[in-house]
């Protein structure tokens, strides 16, 4: 992700789409390998943020406070490109995922599946996706 | 796909987090590709359809009705997998797209991308995903 100076930013976050609460869901997704990795929500602020860093910024709903992915765990997320949708209300975040997305250690937040006839546990933590 | 009995389709709808209106978010991914290819939304209604017919059927948050995904495109989506995350508010829809996803009549729905400096248009009607 190249750096952004402040106005091209404003351009960016100006056509988001926030909901009434001033927040848009982002999908991250590992680059190169197309795995899923988690859904969580930006706002003006956190996006701001991902495009002056490079290094991906939510919004928490339940801390109400900026979330900068990895600071803590060290898991963080470097934005590889942003892209957003056609009625620029949902984000897509290419991403270089370091370690486990998930707050369970694993790969991808998204380790349940309806297999079967039941709901299976289908990514072990700090394995890759299956 | 395979079939789920009534009852089988009840456990899963449970186990999801839906939001105060009654809806949560769900990714479309192409299952063999990994084209992120929409963000939209269902209510217990929508995804309890979608678990019995293995198509695809959204909540159309505009129209305030069940969006069956293509039933006058012929743009349909087959449900290969379903899986939901950790906090079980967001499902990852792992789909065979018949045709473009987008209204736009592009293959994924997220083709706005930020690229030097600026917002580009990264995806034409009706090819692929660059």
């Amino acid at each position: 992700m190249p750096g952004l100076d402040a106005d091209a930013i404003d351009r960016v976050v100006e056509q988001i789409a926030f909901n009434d609460a001033g927040l848009v869901p982002a999908v991250a997704q590992q680059h190169d390998s197309g795995e899923v990795l988690m859904l969580a929500w930006m706002n003006a602020a956190a996006l701001r943020e991902t495009l002056t860093s490079g290094q991906v910024c939510y919004w928490s709903r339940s801390r109400r406070s900026l979330w900068r992915k990895g600071e803590t765990s060290g898991n963080r997320q470097r934005l590889v490109e942003l892209r957003f949708d056609c009625d620029r209300d949902a984000l897509l975040l290419l991403v270089e995922q370091s370690g486990p997305a998930c707050h369970t250690d694993r790969r991808s937040c998204f380790y349940h599946a309806v297999r079967d006839g039941d709901v299976r546990i289908v990514l072990e933590p700090s394995e890759a996706v299956s």
